[in-house]
């Protein structure tokens, strides 16, 4: 009898960031895999009697292969085991998946996908900013630096396009990446900002400019670097003084009212 | 004393693939203003002391205005309630969050985003790809052609990045979708796929190209179109037939049994 393997995306860190399916297939497992990354609070979901390994490609100096993670995939679910395959954020996204997907495929392996909330859109939370805002950007492009040689990597048509870039692995070379944004046609004063540990409790963020990338600082990773006119927004309201009288705009007040005395029918109990 | 208000993702469809966080901060809720596709198994988790009210835009004659939605979330805040501005998939992408951001920051109304699975990543789950697939696609796209007029959407730069491109509310003129992209430079063969209502309990999957894609079916919305050749990655996998001999890598073989035997060690009750 053959088990099955599960992808599942941990989310950005915090523990409460799973989805409800995430928990749930975690305290059925058999065998947890997991990435380098993965917080111990999310570990401590994993219940006593299952096998957990860290399959990081970072830890020790030989680290484990690609290869050998697909192989232990298939041989625990070859013993009817229900193997979790746990990454961080979003499985599908910058994890190679794609590889372990082929793998179990080609094994005859039943595996279903559990998506999760990837780091970008914990960083956007965390900045407090909308990555597709009405006018200054109608689409955001997730990509990473890490994978690509620094000629290979072809900026323009992103800036061309004007999306909101998030960059996952941005390296800690900010000058070069600086570099080749501004190389690629953007102006040095559009807005960016480096969120570290999204989620997590020891988030930081760091906002700046492209053009003063080079100085910020080298917060813990991973990091998530986004760039784009999107990401200033949330400075506009934080620095927007607030008279009473923009609470309410005046075209809605008649409307207010009702509303409230709905709410107040239903004998709900106040907030104190 | 002012309330709060929280912009939770609702995550794809699935109510299990909404965030812990996500069902705690509902079951608190004095308030919710939600979006006209949320699903009744998720209006379920809110209390029935909660006022529940739905402000998506495309319900009645005379819809509800963004201004509208702003002033209410101001106005019951203001009141000292617990309000949850429920959005479909993550808070922040392609949902107007950040006109609602401003008006709430300018009102000094205390905010928290809770971000959540957005379709994309739940259509690439349904898919069964990787967005971001080594050697197909180092990013990934998601926009919109809604918001734009045909001719003022330039898909140029984005084809020419070679992104995986994840189209959110792409209408159903598919035939001006193929058209653009091919003008844009996309080879007609290139793969695509219109994954509806991912995650839902009545998910549905059209596979083809973009030559083709005039010909699909107009699957239920809301419906999302994915593009590049990373969509194509189930196909190989899904129609290669397993012999035995390729379900454990020779090159890893060694390292199985003893894998196998810690597992034993620790005295698991195996699958049945």
């Amino acid at each position: 009898m053959n088990g099955k393997v599960f992808l599942v995306g941990a989310g950005p860190g915090d523990p409460e960031l799973l989805t409800v399916k995430a928990v749930k297939t975690l305290a059925a497992a058999d065998v947890v895999l997991h990435d380098d990354l993965i917080g111990s609070q999310i570990l401590d979901l994993i219940p006593k009697t299952a096998h957990v390994r860290s399959v990081g490609k970072r830890c020790g100096p030989k680290s484990i292969q690609q290869q050998e993670i697909n192989a232990l995939m298939v041989a625990f679910a070859s013993f009817g085991l229900v193997v979790v395959r746990l990454k961080g954020g979003d499985p599908l996204i910058f994890g190679r998946a794609g590889e372990e997907l082929e793998s179990l495929r080609k094994a005859n392996v039943d595996v279903e996908i559990i998506p999760g909330v990837t780091s970008a859109l914990a960083s956007a939370a965390a900045l407090g900013v909308s990555l597709t805002h009405r006018g200054k950007a109608s689409a955001v492009t997730f990509l990473t630096s890490h994978q690509a040689t620094p000629s290979a990597m072809d900026w323009q048509p992103y800036v061309v396009s004007g999306a909101t870039l998030t960059i996952y692995m941005p390296g800690s070379d900010y000058e070069q990446t600086a570099g080749q944004l501004i190389s690629a046609g953007l102006g040095g004063a559009t807005a960016c900002a480096i969120v570290s540990r999204a989620s997590s409790q020891d988030e930081q963020i760091y906002r700046t400019t492209v053009a003063d990338l080079p100085k910020a600082p080298r917060l813990p990773a991973p990091t998530l670097l986004l760039v784009g006119e999107a990401v200033r927004a949330a400075d506009v309201g934080e620095a927007t003084s607030t008279p009473d009288e923009s609470r309410i705009h005046p075209d809605v007040l008649p409307s207010l009212p009702t509303e409230l005395d709905v709410y107040m029918d239903d004998q709900v109990i106040w907030g104190d």
